[in-house]
Formats: C-alpha cells, sequence, structure tokens
C-alpha cells in the first residue's frame, strides 16, 4: 500500500495543493504508512481485511500529515509523532466503520462500505479493535499530556454523532446547532493532530494553543467544503456523487440555509424528502436548484473561508518556515477544491 | 445508583461470598461509583440514559472491585485506583452496549437490552464514548505502565469478539478454539483489573504477573460457570434464564462437551438448533436433557475449578492479609454460585 492521495480533476485546476506539504513529510508519511499496515495485523484474518478494506480506500491521510507537519514546523526529533500520526488514522478509520453502521449506508470513499461486505456485527467490532489498537500505539512515546488530548477527542467525537444523531433528518436545526456537531464529531480530531505535533515537541502553551486553533478551524472548513461538494460545490455541476448527503436525508449546512430563506412551499419540499425520506426522480435536481436560488451553496463556501481565515491567523505567531507556508496552502487546498 | 449486589438464592444458600471482599473495599467502591455517575454525564442528554440503563442495571462491579481490592492488597494509597476501577467498568459497559447489536440480542442483565430501547446507532455511539471517557479517566494517574495493559486489553477484547463472531454456530468448535475466545473476550479484562491494582502499587514484576495469573484464571472459571448456568447450573433446574445461549446459537463450552460426547443424532439435534436456528417447543429441555446425559455441567464446573485453583495458586506469593483472603473468596464464590 502507497501513499494514495486522489487528486480528482477539479484539485489538479487549482492553485493549492497538498504537493509541498507531502514533499516535506513524505520519508515520515511513508514510516507511518508501514506502521498503520504492520499494526492492522492479526491472526484474526478479518481484522486486516476490513481494515485494509477502509485504510487503502483512498483517504488523503489529511490527518497524520497534519500530525507530522506540525511536528516538522517544530524540530521534533524523536518518532512519538509516526505513532500518534498512525494512531489518529486509526481512530479515524473506526469512525467511519462505525458511521457506517448508525447510517445504514452503501458506499463510502466510493467503494462499497464494509458493512455490506462483512456486515455490522463485525464493523463495530473491527471500529472497536483498531480504537484499542490506536490507544495501544500512543501510549508507547509516554507523552500523558498527548494522551489527554487524543483521549479527550475520542470521547467528544461519539458526542458528536450523537448530537448528529439527535438532530437527523430535522431541518429546524440551527446553523449553530449544526456548528456544535461538526466541531465534535470533525474538527476535533483535526484539532487533536495538529497539537500532538506541537505538545510533543515540547513547545510552550501559545505555540499548542495556536495549532488546535488551526487544526478546529481547518475541520470546520474541510466539513462545510464538504457539505458543499455533495451537492456539486460552487458550479453546481451534478456529479457521480452528488447528492448523496441529500439521499440519506443529512441535514448539512447548505440545507439548514436553503431551508431558512425558502418559501414555505420550497419547505414543504425539504421536509418532504429529507425528513419523510419521500424521494422522487428529479428531487436532487430541485434540491440543486434551490441551492442556486438561495446562494446556500456560495455561502457555505463563504462560511469555509471564513474559518480558513481564522486558522491562518492563529498560524501567524510561528516563525517562517517552509512547513508553516505548507501548513498555511492545506487551508487554501481545502478551499480552493470547491470551484 | 448505590453499590448494587445482586446475590440470588443460589448465592446465599453457598458459603463463600462477596461480603468479606466488600466490607474491605466500600468506600472506595462508593468513590468508583460516584466517578461513573460523574463521568457518563453529558449535556447531549441520550448518553446518561443508555449508560445508565446498563450501568445500574444490576451488574456486579466484579472488575472495578478487583482493581480496588488489589490495590489494597499491596498498600496502595493514592486514588488513581478508582480511575482504573471506573474506567474499566466503562469499558466493560461498552462492550456489552455493542455486544447486543452484534448479537441482536432483546434482553440484557434481565432488563430490555438498550438497542430495543434507542436503536442499535445509539448503542455504538454511546459504547464509542464510554470507550473514549474511559481512556480519558485513566489517563489522568499518569500510569504509563497501567495505560500499556488496558489499551492492549481493550485491542485483545475486539480480537476475542471477532474470533467468537467467526467461530460463531460452528458446532465443530474445539475445547481449545473456545477457551481462546473466553480468554481474550472475558478474561483478558479480569486481568487487566487485577495486574493495575499491583501496578499503581509500584510492586516488582513477579507480585504484577501473580496478579494477572490470578485475574486470567478466574475470569476463565467466572465465564464457564456463567456457561453452565445457562443450562441450570450443577442441578441443570430450568429457571428463567435458562436456554438464552442456546436460543442465540452460542457455542459454550457445555454444548462442545455434549457434541463431541453425543450419538450423531444427538449430534444432528446439536446442528440443527445451533447451526441452523431451528428451535421447537422442548428443544430446550432436550438440550438440557443431553448436558445431563454426558456429564457436560459437571465437567464444565469441573474445569472451571481446574482454573481457579491456579488463580489461588497464582495468588499464594502474596503475604497472608484480609484483602488475599477475600480475593481468595472471590474464587469460591464463583465456582460456589452454581449449586
Amino acid at each position: 500500500m502507497g501513499i494514495v492521495i486522489s487528486l480528482d480533476e477539479r484539485e489538479k485546476k487549482s492553485g493549492a495543493s497538498l504537493d509541498n506539504l507531502l514533499a516535506l513529510i513524505r520519508p515520515d508519511l511513508e514510516r507511518t504508512n508501514q506502521l498503520i499496515i504492520q499494526r492492522m495485523g492479526s491472526d484474526v484474518t478479518t481484522i486486516p481485511e476490513v481494515a485494509n478494506h477502509l485504510i487503502s480506500a483512498g483517504g488523503k491521510r489529511l490527518r497524520p500529515m497534519l500530525v507530522l507537519a506540525t511536528a516538522g514546523m517544530c524540530g521534533y526529533k524523536g518518532d512519538g509523532h509516526l505513532k500518534f500520526a498512525a494512531g489518529i488514522e486509526f481512530m479515524h478509520t473506526a469512525t467511519l466503520l462505525h458511521d457506517d453502521v448508525v447510517d445504514e449506508s452503501d458506499m463510502r470513499r466510493g467503494k462499497i462500505a464494509a458493512r455490506m461486505l462483512w456486515g455490522n456485527e463485525t464493523c463495530v467490532l473491527v471500529g472497536d479493535f483498531l480504537l484499542g489498537h490506536a490507544f495501544k500505539m500512543m501510549v508507547e512515546p509516554g507523552n500523558l499530556p498527548c494522551l489527554t488530548v487524543v483521549s479527550s477527542a475520542a470521547a467528544v467525537i461519539a458526542e458528536g454523532e450523537i448530537m448528529q444523531l439527535n438532530a437527523a433528518k430535522d431541518t429546524q436545526t440551527t446553523e449553530d446547532a449544526y456548528m456544535e456537531v461538526i466541531r465534535r464529531k470533525t474538527a476535533e480530531l483535526f484539532a487533536a493532530a495538529a497539537e500532538v505535533g506541537v505538545i510533543l515537541s515540547g513547545r510552550p502553551k501559545a505555540d499548542i494553543a495556536a495549532a488546535r486553533s488551526y487544526g478546529m478551524n481547518l475541520g470546520v472548513a474541510f466539513q462545510l467544503i464538504d457539505d458543499a461538494l455533495d451537492y456539486g460545490g460552487s458550479s453546481a455541476k451534478l456529479g457521480k456523487n452528488v447528492g448523496d448527503d441529500f439521499r440519506e436525508g443529512k441535514i448539512t449546512l447548505p440545507v439548514v440555509l436553503a431551508f431558512r430563506r425558502g418559501t414555505e412551499s420550497e419547505r414543504e419540499f425539504w421536509r418532504r424528502t429529507l425528513e419523510k425520506a419521500e424521494i422522487k426522480d428529479g428531487d436532487v435536481e430541485i434540491a440543486c436548484g434551490l441551492m442556486k436560488k438561495h446562494k446556500a451553496l456560495d455561502d457555505t463556501i463563504e462560511r469555509a473561508s471564513h474559518y480558513a481565515a481564522i486558522a491562518r491567523d492563529a498560524m501567524e505567531i510561528f516563525p517562517p518556515s517552509p512547513s508553516k507556508s505548507a501548513l498555511l496552502e492545506v487551508l487554501d487546498f481545502c478551499i480552493e477544491r470547491v470551484h
């Protein structure tokens, strides 16, 4: 399994990319990948099969990259960052496996969802296995403050998932309530990843707080752009994956905005399709049309840019360095992939 | 929520009990219970509801008791043992929640299974929340060797569960294969609980190994007695919970023994009921009859006594103390509850 970075056409056209970041951390990322493969091994053969299905399925390894890049920026010399990079990817993979069960998804990262191939039971248990091994691996560097960060993140992520489940299919969700969910469910792990690299390097509190703020706001921006992409992004072009969130009845920021800005009959459309899950042919196109009419996607991207700007300012206390520049470029990459 | 120790009639008649152990650790157990209640709190109200359903449902708190008693036996003076006691109970509760989803159980500890009340999704996520908080809490005492033990246990338990799932409904399972499953899935957490109390106290390797051996063999004995009780125990009396494992098609040691010792037509009975899940009225009675005919329950109890004896010998290197005596009495209690 090599380093898998899938850049689709849209991404290639944009100016910002992950290339500079990758060039800086490539040896560490390769060692992280080796660690991932080694630690997902088990004499219970189902485990590497399922884990490999997800881990090699073309994730961008964004979270491990944050650990490696922030450690690199701070001049970290040990190899504890590899354990945290691999451990955080395991935590992420575990939540994907459990999410598939919770969402009853058929697809994940463009492949058949693991639960369709191995069943819900196996996905729950392989997720637990990965979580257990994540902690086992992250205990090894012997850094207690880092362990506090990642274990707190594990609890917060689960809370975010439950909040999302409770608010599921509720078109009345406010923007604030939605932001609270994605901060916990998505951004918290980005924050932990960025923070850990700096803590490992023995940096002062202000630097740790800066990295956390960068990770948190990048995570929020990343999720909002994902939400916009699910309805075709700024061009609202209907690509192959457009409408997945819609068909699953997920309330995301574009929906929150379109619902609030909509007429009563438009709100009835959102209630029918998302709350009652009565979706007819052509409804995805209508949904995208309403998004366009109310500038819901443009404004979701606008909101994402706002959080990216906060992340950028948080980073300013670090002196100039190639790692810092590469981390700032991740923010542009994150936003530009939508155009 | 008080300290819940449910002693049923059978248990009261036996000589050994948990009373001496309880008397020694009562203040610590009360503080552990307070910690459990405090840490399962969340502003996401579903979480304490679901967690409380299980945690207050009459578990014996055996695992926390092992942490507290081994720490007490070694003269531990801090309060890190409370965090590990509560954390290990959270780990146990998380596996119960995930097990319910995996087993598709309707009942758990004599109550309606949480998944029937809140759904599979919530059970998966509340389990994850408890696991996250377990680690967060166990990081707090700052003891890395203890963290290695509990995080390794988390990974091993998940492996055991997956092994069990893969071997499910296979009447050809050998006793060795079954033992391997219960060592990982049940006994590993007993071992970790006993070990942690000794590690916290700064005791030498030999003492840690002794406590681990005690916990591991107690855990195995405990599970085997549970297996025997599910078919009515040594008296093979048909109580209210008899036959749960049978109806769920679980392969346990009594089945392994009865199947191997059975005639071909008896084996066909086990294949029909457990592998094909074709269960008719009167089949539970037939199963209990076959257990009796082949002394499958008596010999399961015999095997359990063998492991309890190993646990007893492991403890002998500790000097006499009330805590040691109480821990040895747990072994008798574990076996005698079957009679």
